[in-house]
């Protein structure tokens, strides 16, 4: 068999980069070649846990059919969030944990999606049905994305098989998860040496919806007002982005990770459409979301209603 | 919870109408209030198949959101392979076989695809994984389901674990695999009560390929003269079902259960495609397509290839 490669999304956070290793590592023990590579460079609070578990950052990749005809997903099926080249080659398999739409296949595929927080408690479900030992840095590196993916266990995207997959990983990887997991989250909140541009792609994902191209990128914080104390800056990189790449909506949600709050920022005509979706009054086009922290689970549905 | 509704694909087959009683039964076991629906009829072959193991036909429904809001789909996933309003419910679910296309949903869910031959091979994995004892009825119409789909292992689409899976079924079902396998195939050949439109309706499904809408129907028998012989009927039944429902092609692939070869029998402007994608000359609409015998794996996937 050739070589398999196997990403995560584009703009890669802790999850997409670790579930990648971690299912590469997995089918690698399986017998097949595969390899791990990343859509983008790590972020800071990935950095932090690929650090802390003495592993390298996947190799970036712009392009797959330059390489392989067989790949394998992870933490991703929507083909916007993909790599570029996705349509000229076949997806042996997906891993993930997100809603379906705009995938699809000419073969059958190995498909495996449940609606947890995180790819990588479903990966941990794949190493024990194959009956494959999970050695100590992978599992640091599993355990990162569940604490990433629900904010140390306060996401609504969190669930029972989230924290007991956590646990079970913190105790293969020999630390305290809760003083980890806290450190961890904080790296990833040092937003002060990101550019305007850098800061509202670092984690920006696109959702067509109806006829809209709507863009949603989240940051996460320990205060808000780091963020709205550049509001002109951002707002002018934000409009940038919607006129290069045809978005017609752009959707900042800056994450209070202390206080599990989120404030969006929203640029585009179709605005008021945001207003419906949460019941708020945008004020100088932000409005606060109270106990919304999760994009997939708080932000996209309620998007995906009112533009249906 | 409410009720949860959980069906195969439209003309349902064998495994169609057994993945949604055994997926169900799964299910009530897990606390869930599950009911196995079909969107159709039962077929000759699944109602002797039925009647051995003493089950009923699962009730037929047109429509679902007029009695639940939440679905699971088995042995499909493509809309419009699907009930009619489908977007109007949540598809909580979906274990199947087949590629993906045409499918998608807002929240993230449960979905398991395998690359094997029967979805009920898939459904005796997960009774293991939650540890639920299959009672001996279940598993006589899981078992029938992989002897359809396989055609008695016979299938190109049949794997390892398919051959497994059915032998490990026997054994509940306490049933000669091969002697009850040899007869239910028969039962389901019996062609010669049905219409023309019975006939190349019992087993079609649609694929959109292209900006073609293509119409495939597959009858096993064991003789294909049977068919044949009807041939001028036949066509004219074609014409109609494409005239009335807008199919740009006709495909009917009747497959000889014991030689495992097939005769293609073509209706529709672009032909040559047919002949492009299977290398053969149509010689009054048909072609004899040596050991073909799955449309999944061998009939879709060149179609595919010469349509987009």
């Amino acid at each position: 068999m050739s070589k398999v490669l196997v990403f995560g999304h584009q703009n890669p956070d802790t999850d997409a980069i670790t579930s990648a290793i971690s299912f590469a590592y997995l089918q690698k023990e399986l017998g097949i070649n595969a390899e791990a590579v990343a859509l983008g460079s790590v972020n800071e609070e990935t950095a932090y846990a690929l650090e802390y578990f003495n592993t390298e950052a996947p190799r970036i990749i712009e392009t797959v059919a330059n390489e392989t005809n067989q790949v394998m997903l992870v933490d991703h099926n929507e083909a916007q969030q993909s790599v570029s080249d996705i349509k000229e080659v076949d997806i042996l398999a997906v891993v993930d944990h997100h809603r379906i739409a705009n995938f699809e296949t000419a073969n059958p595929l190995y498909y495996r999606a449940e609606p947890v927080g995180c790819t990588n408690t479903i990966i941990l479900k794949l190493f024990k049905e194959n009956g494959i030992a999970i050695p100590k840095q992978i599992a640091g590196l599993m355990l990162s994305a569940i604490i990433s993916d629900s904010l140390l266990f306060k996401s609504p995207t969190c669930t029972e098989e989230d924290i007991k997959a956590a646990k079970e990983l913190a105790m293969i990887a020999e630390v305290d998860l809760e003083v980890y997991g806290l450190a961890m989250l904080k790296a990833g909140t040092n937003l002060a040496d990101k550019t305007a541009v850098e800061l509202i792609n670092s984690d920006a994902k696109s959702f067509p919806m109806g006829d809209q191209n709507i863009r949603i990128g989240q940051v996460n914080t320990v205060d808000v007002m780091d963020v709205l104390s550049r509001q002109v800056e951002v707002e002018a990189a934000m409009k940038k982005e919607m006129a290069d790449n045809n978005y017609d909506l752009f959707i900042l949600v800056i994450t209070d990770i202390l206080a599990s709050d989120s404030v969006v920022l929203v640029v585009g005509d179709s605005y008021n459409k945001v207003e419906e979706a949460f019941n708020v009054k945008l004020d100088n086009h932000t409005a606060i979301l109270k106990g919304v922290v999760s994009r997939k689970k708080q932000v996209v549905p309620p998007l995906t209603t009112v533009f249906n």
